[in-house]
């Protein structure tokens, strides 16, 4: 039995997130699965006892449940080599895992799911929200793709919490209709990541 | 001259952040203003000088530039007294930033923006985005007050960034149409941080 339960689905990218950061830190984790698609993580039991906010991932330690998914990442490897020594590029990972969460996510992430598990089911104000977020998405994309063209990882130097956040949904996007062939910076760091020995796949 | 230029516009809570963790902090900030409804942070020598997102705040420390107004907070704070020394504490106070930016910012920040800036000129998108983002609005708030009905501070006992990031926008959410007499707790912990001996207001 691991320290750690991680509850989650674990086709989510913001689950994987975790999963990638404890590989990377030879961390165990016990692993509980919720099927959102039936709503067991808007029971009564599990609004009480993981999270009120309804969502997966959460992160229990003992008595103590860590909800988002990055924070439960700078958890697991505060203090590591995952997270910079340097101040300045400390907070530099955590632009772009606060920019993952406000810019990324809602877009990269929310079409994959719409497109691969909603499908027909879509609402007519999701459809509506459609090509916003396509645009939002690219937009996304581009501007790793620029930054990603001058440097081998997000900050640093060297491989990050900022890199996991990022790699998770933007290794999928192609589920949400993106097309990474226009991004080609954004390809090779996809590889860059994926190449680690430590690492793990979506489906590990 | 400060150490640190904030590239800002005043109104945003976002940016009134980073301002009361510098006053928290006894730091100096040097401020510049950009005029967000005249497309100042769009303009091809913001994007390629300060930010590649388009967005304020940015903090300047030297000639690193750092996007992410929560980011900015963690950068100003980390090793103080606004971030906790437990290393769980210190990622549950990420867990509420992360929550700000994904739960309560896309919603309640909005709404206070297209109601009080945008008004009549809201397009037929926006408008039919309004009952969602009202809803999860009052979703954020009412877990707000829920968890503050058990606590003074969002974590670990004391205020720490975690207070700041949500106080921004909460504060002023009935900008935005919400009414803060349905959420007593979170009214109670609004007058608790604005009480603090080293609190500035958003208009300072």
């Amino acid at each position: 039995m691991s320290a750690f339960i991680l509850h989650e689905y674990a086709a989510s990218g913001n689950c994987y997130k975790i999963r990638l950061t404890a590989a990377h830190l030879g961390i165990a984790l016990d692993r509980r699965e919720y099927d959102i698609m039936k709503g067991e993580t808007r029971s009564p039991g599990f609004l009480a006892n993981v999270n009120a906010n309804g969502r997966i991932p959460v992160l229990q330690s003992g008595d103590d449940y860590l909800p988002e998914s990055n924070a439960a990442c700078f958890f697991l490897a505060d203090g590591s080599h995952l997270v910079p020594h340097d101040r300045f590029d400390r907070a530099d990972m955590l632009h772009w895992m606060f920019w993952e969460q406000y810019n990324h996510e809602p877009n990269v992430a929310t079409l994959r799911f719409w497109e691969k598990w909603l499908g027909d089911t879509l609402t007519d104000a999701q459809r509506a929200a459609v090509p916003a977020k396509r645009a939002a998405g690219e937009a996304a994309l581009a501007l790793m793709d620029e930054h990603l063209a001058k440097t081998d990882w997000l900050v640093g130097g060297h491989l990050t919490l900022a890199d996991i956040a990022l790699y998770a949904y933007t290794h999928v996007c192609e589920d949400g209709g993106f097309d990474l062939d226009a991004y080609p910076a954004v390809q090779a760091w996809l590889a860059r990541v994926a190449a680690h020995p430590k690492h793990i796949g979506i489906d590990a």
